[in-house]
């Protein structure tokens, strides 16, 4: 394992167990019936934990959303051409995507991330370079990147965290944009769970039947080319992940180590989840699901990672759609954990 | 029927096919995979529909907090005492209630209707006084309330919305206090769809078992005394409503009438949703689903009114409470459909 990143492995601390009572025994004193607010009064208490301090907003949000091609495109398995990829990057920087619409509607920012988009993405100030090629290699030929790559993803991921963390972070989200990931991201979730490739392969943007057993078969080709070790989350994401996934497994830790909540997208964010909480358990605690997206595979990542999603509505963008939604509910809690009166400010009788 | 009452339900229209075909076709141009947004998608062709045109945001939103008291809280059918419900009114006008803190969070504005509170509310600017008593009567020996308060309170449901919309409303969410009104809102939900007491009578605030069997018994008690009409919702009402359950069904009328969205709470808020479908079954059209709350008889009034709950987070406050989370995710979809960039504008090729 890279120094590097055994450092923020290291840096990932247990929630507070201390803030955390606090947290139960203010919502238990609030101007409600006990638990009535249900998710939410879990959520501001998680939220608690991982911040070691109830807080009375998340006023800085953002949105790092990622960006990279897949090699494994040339297979056929998307509905659409690779080229989306760069011009979907493009459509973020200038503003027409909905993950623009969405984070604007919550306040939130977004950290668009060239993790290694194939067509020449033009130079933009917004735009946070990190890219570790033009795409990855075709997986189901061989891995899709070297080790070496793998860990730069990762990295990457952190230090788009630690800069943002600067600027001020409370909260953050994590979206991807990539033509080809729902085939790597199932091909992670078959190489953790070991649960079988036709169960966890969908439609993604939108392919017919005979594509979609044409993707199972390139997803098990490439499981077979180059037997991912299941213990070895570095492994999986060199063999069968993708830059994205990567970086936003090291969003995720990052988040952690920083003690940030980080809200997780789809089924492409429950793939790097899932190196995520390979390479540090105690991270998952920092983790959010937000939604549970309408890809198959995803309800397998959620359960695996013990995650309960807040929201169902059959959404399966990416790009963080689902994530900002998450955001404005983790938001919500905290503000009525904050801000509510109790019985005794009230003058509300208690419970007879 | 009463002739204002008649006039209002002939004020509900359809809903504007030619602009949910707009919105469809629309959302299908947006830049992301076709029905990538799932029940999102569906939302903003609804509202299009209900409103008759795309419209760029819901900029006034406003949720209807009504309260009022029950005489059937006699029977300790409740967790808490009566006066609970004018205290609660007291906070929602200092701002210290779960339904402040959320409509801040979503940039909504709170009506606080007094629609018979027993505790003698003292006259507050921002309370909107249409009571109808000091409390309905004990439903478990006689009519709550007369026919014509029936009509009455919905009456001065449709004019708190009707002096809203003259200060500008896009979308309104309905909430409620009352205590024992869970107790009111299951013997509507029996009365309407004839289903047994005992399987959507729930714990409210929060009883034991043995309470929860005595309600269960004082609701029957109720049903047997008064005999109400299944087919008469104005009936149904007044023998075991709610001057609030009266107020919010006015509210889901007045809101379809001028073609404004409602977004219903729970059980209270679906009591009164069933008694406003069964006057105008068209004005269900006008209906959003917040939230599928932790009461079981929520789920079968959901269903008989065929709505389906957008979100699901174990809730069971009311207030208004789940309907400030669907409000915002109402203004999610209509912001998308209207603000994301087509594949045309943007630039980015569409489906291979």
């Amino acid at each position: 394992m890279d120094e590097y990143v055994e450092r923020i492995l290291r840096a990932v601390g247990p929630l507070d167990e201390r803030a955390m009572a606090e947290a139960r025994e203010r919502q238990d004193r609030l101007t409600k019936p006990q638990g009535s607010l249900g998710r939410l009064e879990e959520l501001s208490i998680r939220i608690a934990g991982m911040k070691g301090r109830m807080v009375g907003t998340l006023e800085h949000k953002a949105i790092v959303t990622m960006a990279a091609d897949h090699g494994v495109a040339a297979e056929g398995v998307s509905a659409y051409p690779q080229e989306v990829t760069g011009q979907m990057v493009y459509n973020f920087l200038q503003g027409g995507a909905c993950i623009n619409v969405l984070a604007a509607h919550l306040g939130a920012r977004v950290i668009v991330v060239d993790m290694g988009v194939a067509s020449a993405a033009e130079p933009h100030p917004a735009l946070v370079s990190k890219t570790l090629g033009a795409g990855t290699r075709n997986m189901a030929a061989g891995p899709a990147m070297t080790r070496q790559q793998a860990l730069e993803a990762i990295k990457a991921g952190v230090e788009v965290v630690d800069a943002e963390v600067s600027r001020g972070l409370d909260i953050v989200g994590t979206g991807d944009m990539g033509i080809g990931n729902t085939t790597a991201s199932a091909a992670v979730c078959a190489a953790v769970t070991g649960i079988p490739v036709e169960s966890i392969t969908g439609r993604g943007t939108g392919i017919d039947d005979r594509q979609l057993a044409h993707k199972v078969e390139v997803i098990r080709r490439a499981l077979e080319v180059n037997q991912p070790d299941p213990a070895d989350p570095v492994d999986i994401l060199a063999k069968v992940g993708g830059f994205e996934i990567g970086g936003l497994a090291g969003v995720m830790l990052g988040a952690a180590a920083h003690r940030v909540p980080v809200v997780l997208d789809g089924f492409i964010s429950g793939a790097a989840a899932l190196l995520a909480a390979g390479l540090s358990p105690q991270a998952k605690d920092y983790f959010i699901a937000a939604h549970h997206s309408a890809e198959p595979g995803h309800g397998v990542m959620l359960e695996h990672l013990r995650l309960a999603p807040l929201l169902d509505l059959d959404m399966r963008l990416g790009e963080g759609s689902g994530a900002a939604l998450g955001i404005f509910l983790a938001e919500a809690a905290v503000k009525v954990l904050a801000q509510m009166a109790t019985f005794g400010e009230a003058g509300v009788a208690m419970k007879g």
